[in-house]
């Protein structure tokens, strides 16, 4: 009963990689041959041996039926390329060097002038127990049956309340049986290969019908509320996937009490909003203030009580349980990625990942095996040197005409050759930086004018609805614009990073990474922040407006207070981001495509007519995307952290919705790994790498950028101070009052004053500032009350960011990065193994002993001294 | 021509540290054991071999005149205390396993009543290599030439430079080779074997005359200009004193910089002082600004310009370019310590530290111990058994007497257990910063009295002089307590620690410097933390003062700014605890204590009259004072930094000061360790451990802090405020007289106004505040000049500590904590290592095939299977 597409257990990669890594100014066969044996490997625990019937699919054999195919390379028939000829040479010289280095290759008989043809490969068992040893892979030497693991499983109870989130995996000791390893690279030879064979059958009752497990437990929407089965995803994707869905489920799951607490906030403000002074005395149409008009010349004086609705909104979002909210999820953040670190530790020990380095582009491994195999190893040589010489000349035939500079290994970098890169880079950063400050600025003018134009007409019914319909259209305007950018930006990143020519490839990522997060940051926060530290604070006064275009006054913010404009704003961007990239981009356009590959196979199938033979499996998995690596899943998730945390001291509900929308995008994203995807390559790693310190920077900046919403974007200092300085009554009346100034009509420039005034002879109107009245003697001036609750602002973002980091500080030093019980078992772990070295050791000892007493009573000399020479 | 005191070449320990070690939960003859091997080992590196005639002195060999003393251990005999018996078993039983683990033994051969009985350790060359593995002390395995390890020093004009500053090391080779090695742990024993003499033989050509080159190039004052000879210092006193002067040396490195620019903005002051508009305003007599009293009643009015000199003064440290070094000296503290970890990444590479993880209470090692020599091990084990029963009940005996509550290792110790221990420290700690409170506040009332009464005597001299004198006096009280305070804190803090129990020896001593920390820091720094931000704030207006016990006035600070006031004190704290500390508590007390030591002996020797052999080495090492730990040191160290950190913004020649000092301190400190003290036990350490965290969260704390004293105690923020919003002329001319305030001299409360004033009929005086003038409305209240200035603070503090910390950031961020040197180096021989031992594998096993092609050709079966069945 599983769909066809979910049998994708074999790895594809295209003989273009090669290429790929020359441009990047390394040349690796070493580095690809890594890659396909660590695939194998980590394949030879899933898929296991051949004897197993469950997994054997149709065409998963060589033709003998015997040699499994264990990787694809798909061999792009580019008949039209100019540089056909070379592409051959290289494409035979790389096959040449994997037959050499023991595997098996099986070509397609008929070479077909158009579409895919594939080379199939099988690496035979002693070929992947040598890779093994040089890839450092630990296999398990002993079976110890270790204590528990995770926390506090072995409280019962709480083992049978989580039982129902539990998925069925069918190996019942799952996670509690741990192998004592060690690198096979350590193990003497004898032992290697007794050990090797103990690790197969071992592994083998684990890992049956993984994928099949992976379909039914893990890439559906009805598994929404279970934890992942996060050791199968790994043995099946690699550790590199597998660590993106324990990072995402880790998240997911520290949003839950988030989710909670946020929607405890926005009750309380819900359940005040009756009782609250301010929004009450704004609606009071009894207090009656006449404020100043909100256009020049066409729109009329108005009443302040007519601006009820947004006050009682603001309130639901602009409450002290805010203030709380905001140090709260500070600290959450803290916690979060504290969690995380303890979490990738327990994952790294039991995937005996522990003491690994990253050892990437190690051409030493490759010299490694040739103290094994001397005869691999120099042709590993002069191929590399062949190749590389000829792939220089033939990727310089092909840049030339793309005008692209390409280098060869053989020569190094100057600086000279990498600054026109740099100063391509800084400055198209800085031309995109632009970009997105044009965009917004360009949504401002478009509401300025707009709401100017709209204000302008007759229709009573355009008018009073200028306001709601001006921000909804320019935050859709935003969010169709930021969507745009974005995969711009993406595009813009990768080639930047192309230009720098970085050496290894995890260079390369993380420089990738970093420029495209800086730029798609800016994209998706810049009308954010414009909103919330921005808007209307330069729109001057009545009197002396502030004129964009010397006709239209800079836009002011909501009666109600900028606060709600920035909530409705983020809210909008946040789900609206989520909800179309979730829809559109992951799931609408990978059907489109496929389906674009599915007619274009068809046409040429029709053209040449050849198609008799049933498809095998990897025709199939070929017609399937290709793997595009990790980064944009990540980025997504990223960039939604930051609306969790950058502003939520404006949303509490943001957490709720980013629940929401990951409970799905896990299981989205597992839907389109398991059946959507060629099955992509397994990468070791020990870590999440560059997003860790992404992360943890966004982690610190959200706390003075929630600092600044509460002080300035919110009201809640200025009640603060009213209250505990200015209250006549100790109470909050009065609070409008205070924070509305006086303006003399007559002061109005000509022109400006309204035309036609409904509301008759009207000497003073009233604005929110804090100005001196027109009756002082410096009028319209900021007042005492001005740099007194200025004053408290500052001195409040001062005390949060410093309570907050003092108490995040405390949080990260309580929380030990290593669980005890891992510390305990690494403790352990590491007795047991020199137990069995030593013993191991002492045995070989012994016997070399024996033999030597045996061999000197019958000839006693030659070996003995040999011993001593050593 | 070496002192007879330097010869202190073998190690002392007393018996009476396993009790200790008993007091703190944990039974740990294997530590101890282990402590005593490693320092032979480290030993065995630097005296070398018995055949060396240059280091073999009179006393140090065993009566055959063949054996070398490597150990002396100190058998206090204690006739007097009750549980004597108990002593002699415990001693016997451990003496008996010393020998079982195979050390020889000589013991005094007459019994002395009274005063110290040596018993002394030979270390055979087997035991050693056999312990040196279960150490897993690296050896060299194979001589690598490596390239230069320091940076730049392949540059030979750097190396002719450098050449006056190095310190003349006999072995030309030092820091340019580097040996390969790898734990003995991992070798095979044949391996082992031979390189354990490749191992003497190499190392004997480098550390001939160790000590003596110590005591030439290292402990002389004239060497104060030159480098410190670290490898030696680290081969003769181990890792963790090593790394102390390592340190030290980079510290006092790095604050050459540091004091020159300190000198250069000192001398920007001086320069600009005549220039400065401010204190020429104040110093221009024509102004005329009549000041109201300083005191009631018995102080008259005064003339501003009489405070001419404060505010000459005050200049030199409170100008624009004390801003600058304020942010300068944020980033020197971030870069100190990333070049700190850069130092000790290198020195752990060179000396072999890398990849050494702190097993502290390692019972795991002498199980490893065990698997060789299980004679031995379950001797251990019945030993500890027996012993620790005796022990316990031994020390329940005494302690009973003296009131603790002494723990058997056999129980583990409960969280109730804990509690009263824990509840002890909060509330000590509590009471100790009360002490510190109370004695700061003491002082304040102390000068608020004097000076009152000083300033009624009719003595007219008595008067002038008022401040000068309470300010010296009252600052020399202050360093008194200071020090007096900081010796029972010490001593507080220790006792506290030991309530605690903790666990493990390491943990003992985190958790004491912890506590240390906090006590001595809080002594040291709240006199200054008042004087910075609490003086004068709390002290009212004229007419409206606050005033302590009913009649005194609260001070006020200097009319000049608390600035000049923050730094008399600090400089004079500063000065004060370092001379007198270095004078007293690291020269005076050790002589005096010695000379006491050498009184009592005199009078036991005298009393008992056998003095008759001459003293051998050993007895005039026991006269040399025992080694008490780093903690002084580094406390010493960190608590000078935090003057140099801290509060720097008011004193910018704080680092030259610590410079000065500290050029003493390493030779002062090097003398103490090569002629003064008993040869410490070598204790391997990989880093400074906790004094790191501790120093890193001193930098971050002085962010903030400096922002406070620029923004709050200097008078930078009013002045630029002054200039840029309230001068007309945009210069700072008129700044005086926008700082002081008007006082109706009518208002004075009954009695306060001056009693006789000779400034005839004046009605309005003037103050240092930011108030409405007496025709004001709100008369007396803040001006909205106060509340301007007040937000430009703490917008300042804002922006300060933002800025610093993305600065820190980036320096962090670029200075990588790994050299590239020795990454480099690292990897390569990481890569010769597994070429060793894969030759190493390789050989071994056709040597057994061999032997099994031999042993097959006569009798071919059991072997064959046995090799199969490991």
């Amino acid at each position: 009963n599983l769909p066809k597409a979910t049998s994708v257990s074999v790895y594809f990669a295209v003989m273009i990689v090669v290429h790929n890594d020359v441009q990047h100014d390394c040349y690796c066969f070493s580095d690809f041959y890594m890659r396909i044996f660590y695939s194998l490997l980590m394949s030879s625990q899933v898929v296991g041996s051949t004897s197993n019937p469950q997994v054997s699919g149709e065409g998963l054999y060589f033709c003998d039926g015997q040699r499994k195919v264990d990787y694809v390379l798909d061999r792009l028939s580019i008949s039209t390329e100019p540089a056909d000829h070379e592409m051959h040479l290289i494409r035979q010289e790389f096959e040449a060097n994997l037959i050499e280095a023991g595997l098996e290759i099986e070509r397609d008989r008929e070479l077909k002038a158009h579409g895919p043809s594939f080379t199939r490969l099988h690496a035979p068992w002693p070929v992947l127990c040598r890779e093994a040893e040089f890839l450092k892979i630990k296999v398990p030497t002993k079976t110890v049956r270790s204590q528990c693991i995770t926390v506090g499983c072995n409280i019962s109870l709480w083992r049978k309340l989580n039982q129902p989130f539990q998925p069925k995996v069918s190996h019942q000791d799952h996670g509690r049986t741990k192998f004592l390893s060690h690198y096979t690279h350590k193990l003497t030879h004898s032992f290697l290969n007794t050990h090797c064979h103990a690790f197969i059958s071992v592994e083998m009752t684990h890992c049956c019908l993984c994928l099949k497990v992976l379909h039914e437990e893990w890439a559906k929407y009805s598994a929404f509320y279970k934890y992942q089965p996060i050791d199968l995803v790994r043995k099946y994707f690699g550790e590199k996937i597998g660590l993106y869905f324990a990072w995402l489920g880790v998240y997911t799951q520290l949003l839950i009490p988030a989710s909670i607490v946020g929607i405890i906030v926005f009750g309380y403000g819900v359940a005040t909003v009756d009782t609250n002074i301010p929004s009450l005395e704004m609606c009071d149409e009894r207090l009656n203030f006449t404020m100043c008009p909100l256009c020049d010349g066409a729109c009329d004086f108005w009443h302040l009580s007519t601006a009820c609705g947004t006050a009682r909104a603001s309130h639901l979002f602009d409450n002290p349980a805010t203030v709380f909210f905001a140090i709260f999820m500070s600290l959450w953040a803290v916690l979060f990625l504290e969690h995380w670190k303890r979490r990738q530790i327990s994952l790294s020990f039991s995937w005996d990942l522990t003491g690994i380095e990253e050892d990437e582009v190690n051409p030493e491994l490759s010299k490694h095996s040739g103290t094994l195999t001397n005869v691999q190893t120099s042709t590993h040589k002069t191929w590399q040197k062949n190749t590389s010489e000829k792939l220089s000349i033939f990727l310089q035939t092909i840049c030339v005409r793309v005008g692209k500079t390409v280098l060869s290994s053989e020569k190094k970098l100057t600086w000279k050759d990498r600054l026109p890169g740099y100063f391509i880079n800084v400055s198209s950063i800085l031309f995109m930086f632009g970009l997105t400050f044009s965009a917004v600025f360009g949504v401002i003018i478009y509401r300025i004018t707009v709401s100017a134009l709209m204000a302008m007409s007759p229709d009573p019914e355009t008018k009073s609805n200028v306001r709601v319909t001006v921000t909804a259209t320019a935050v859709i305007i935003n969010l169709v614009v930021i969507l745009i950018l974005d995969e711009i930006y993406g595009a813009v990143a990768l080639w930047l990073t192309e230009l720098e020519i970085p050496k290894t490839e995890t260079n390369f990522e993380e420089r990738l990474i970093l420029k495209a997060f800086l730029l798609k940051f800016m994209n998706a926060y810049a009308p954010i922040f414009y909103v919330a530290f921005f808007k209307g604070r330069f729109a001057g006064r009545p009197g002396n407006y502030v004129y964009v275009f010397n006709d239209y006054r800079m836009e002011e913010c909501a009666p109600g207070g900028c606060l709600i404009e920035l909530c409705i704003q983020l809210s909008i961007i946040m789900l609206g981001k989520q909800l179309i990239q979730n829809n559109i981009f992951e799931i609408g356009i990978p059907k489109l495509k496929k389906l674009v590959r599915a007619l274009k196979e068809k046409e040429s199938a029709q053209t040449e007519k050849e198609e008799e033979r049933p498809p095998q499996q990897w025709n199939l998995d070929y017609a399937l995307a290709p793997f595009e690596g990790l980064t944009p899943e990540y980025m997504e998730m990223i960039i939604q952290f930051g609306f969790v945390s950058l502003f939520v001291a404006s949303f509490p509900l943001a957490p709720l919705f980013a629940l929401l929308n990951n409970v799905i995008e896990i299981r989205l994203d597992a839907k389109k790994f398991v059946t959507e995807l060629r099955r992509p390559v397994a990468v070791r790693a020990k870590d999440i790498g560059i997003w860790y310190n992404i992360l943890s920077g966004m982690g610190k900046f959200s706390v003075i950028i929630n600092a600044f919403v509460i002080s300035f974007t919110s009201d809640f200092i200025p009640r603060l101070v009213y209250q505990y300085m200015y209250s006549q009554t100790g109470t909050m009346h009065g609070f409008i009052d205070h924070t509305l100034s006086y303006f003399n009509v007559s002061n109005f420039k000509p022109g400006t004053a309204p035309h036609n005034s409904e509301h008759g002879d009207i000497t003073v109107c009233r604005y929110k500032d804090y100005r001196e009245p027109p009756w002082s003697a410096d009028a319209y001036h900021f007042s005492k009350q001005y740099w007194c609750v200025l004053a408290a602002r500052l001195a409040f973002v001062i005390l949060f960011q410093n309570l907050v980091m003092f108490l995040s500080l405390v949080v990260a030093w309580v929380i030990p990065d290593i669980p005890k019980t891992i510390v305990e078992q690494l403790k352990r772990e590491k007795k047991l193994l020199v137990d069995v070295f030593l013993q191991e050791e002492k045995d070989k000892f012994q016997l070399i002993q024996s033999l030597f007493a045996k061999d000197a009573n019958l000839q006693p000399s030659s070996h003995m001294l040999h011993v001593e020479k050593q």
